[in-house]
């Protein structure tokens, strides 16, 4: 029933072993300070209460929970980066409310149920690293029914992007090379620049319309299953004439307490994955004003950026012009932590087919 | 006597087959347009001679050479990007002018001796990447008696600088991370910021006096075996107070003519590694006006940047205040397109070593 551990999961956690990753997620105050203020909002939920923090890096989540009256928190991370946490714990003297266990969620030992779970799981994507079944493997082990997640829903979102200066800078850069015609170049270039997804930052203006929701998931009832693949057809009609260069992907979060949810039921939220007024809204209905971390090309820039995935040749559309096709995401068998992205779409006529693998 | 080619070498070659590294490397304006300049001063040199380009790459070199008027041009390299460079010059109608060989200069063969050798072979720290050695055999091959070689000479330099904010944010940043001191962090963030060099863009304000030779070489002469172990000790006396954060490294070339050079002697040009008014001077001393090619940080940053060696500890030191040691640059045994870098220095009465590797 423990899933074994593998040589890709070894390598995933010793990548979290180097400092520098840590300082960066810490240094990115969208993140940090968003979850500082989650923890906050539910402190009536954490106070006196049983925590555990699923990936506790350098532990920072911890201390914030105990900094709100947790009575005991479990900081978990299969990393060396654990080592750490024990450092900064003790540091702080708060050794007699959070326990560092170094190991995986599968693996280490909690004798008590939980009232909270927090975790700062989200990859590239949302779903690169996998480490959303972490979450799910600790709540089905340990949380009490009624309990806290954080964060308790999240969303990914795919929309149709146009950036010419991108384009421009790494293809037709090739034009005219110091007076050379280096064109030979460029099928090498598109395919280099190309092949795989990018994690880069655009803006708003990249958009060509809203995007339209790949996944929706609700962390309490989410299963490992339905994560192994995500399957979603997609319907934009561009909002502007240009030439579409791919599509950009990103995610948002909700920090929505037990209450507002309807805790372990299958059932889905009010998605606007239907149109609305003939067209996609922007954005989830969001009845509970929960806090959202976001990281969409229009909210300020996140260590995430967002992640696009480039044709080799545009396509030139016009305002109103239907894309339709479909995305499929699933778990890479090569390793686990990587993803399958299948990309199919069609406008104007033609269509076509785009896979890619995050690594 | 051919040297074997290893996996080390093959995946060496294979680094160069992505087209980014090519884009980086072409678009660094210092960089390429030094070496167009430098084409068009030899141009007299060039125009109806027989010239080989080391690691031609897209072959943008080459094509200058054409330009100015060369009767043939070799274009060598062991990368699959020599395919490309075949397809630009097919495109620009120069097959008749410019000879892709896809293949090591050990194991291309050309018919013919050579009036000109052209290679941009420069690594980060100047000798990383190992790829001097094959201009060296280039040289050894085909190269006529008193044949040009661009760049002619290349110089090495070290000097001690003070960096105060990357100090702080990388180190420093732990002792209050949102409210918490987290500087338990700080020995793992030392070794994680510093245990390797560090290729980053400093300033003139960076460096506490100037620069020492760590090498001079000139390409004529220059052999195979003194590339393997280069040693040289400093004496520094920091002209401010300042903690002494670490060491960098640049280095620039030059491209003199062959008249200009000692052809084929062993002699040392006149480097000014001896103090002059009681210090050293800041550049090697240039009679010849020749074209120089500088990535020091007082000059326009190129892709190269400068490599710098960061100590765990800054060292506080006074105006006019000494630093002495050496340094060993040496091929590392478990790849010989690897660098250890010992680092020897003594400051205050304190000495220290430092060991470190480029990978």
């Amino acid at each position: 029933q423990r899933p074994p551990c593998t040589e890709f999961d070894m390598a995933y956690f010793h990548s979290y072993a180097h400092v520098g990753i840590h300082e960066e997620m810490i240094k990115d105050q969208v993140r940090t300070e968003t979850y500082r203020q989650a923890i906050m909002q539910h402190q009536s939920s954490i106070e006196g209460k049983v925590v555990v923090d699923v990936g506790c890096g350098t532990g920072i989540l911890s201390i914030f929970c105990a900094q709100a009256g947790a009575k005991r928190v479990y900081a978990v991370d299969a990393s060396e980066i654990a080592l750490q946490a024990n450092e900064v714990v003790k540091a702080n003297n708060l050794s007699d409310t959070v326990i560092v266990l170094h190991g995986r969620v599968e693996d280490v030992e909690i004798d008590e149920e939980v009232d909270v779970i927090i975790s700062e799981w989200m990859g590239y994507m949302l779903l690169y690293e996998s480490m959303l079944g972490s979450v799910i493997i600790a709540r089905d082990r340990w949380l009490k029914p009624g309990g806290l997640i954080l964060p308790s829903h999240a969303t990914l979102y795919i929309a149709p992007v146009t950036h010419p200066d991108r384009y421009s800078e790494s293809i037709d850069f090739w034009r005219n090379v110091y007076g050379i015609d280096m064109s030979a170049m460029m099928p090498l270039a598109k395919q280099c620049a190309f092949e795989e997804p990018c994690v880069e930052t655009i803006v708003g203006e990249n958009i060509l319309t809203w995007p339209h929701v790949v996944k929706h998931v609700d962390c309490y009832t989410v299963t490992i299953g339905e994560l192994e693949s995500v399957h979603t057809k997609y319907n934009f009609k561009s909002m502007m004439r240009a030439p579409l260069h791919g599509f950009a992907f990103w995610f948002d979060v909700e920090f929505a307490g037990p209450a507002m949810s309807p805790t372990h039921s299958h059932a889905q939220p009010s998605l606007t994955e239907t149109p609305v007024d003939g067209n996609q809204r922007k954005k989830r209905v969001n009845p509970n004003e929960a806090l959202v971390l976001s990281t969409a090309p229009e909210d300020p820039p996140t260590h995430w950026q967002q992640t696009l995935i480039y044709f080799y040749e545009p396509i030139d559309v016009e305002q109103d012009q239907l894309i339709e096709g479909s995305v499929t995401l699933s778990q890479s068998k090569e390793n686990a932590r990587f993803m399958n992205i299948h990309l199919e779409y069609a406008s104007g006529g033609r269509s076509f087919v785009k896979e890619s693998v995050m690594r």
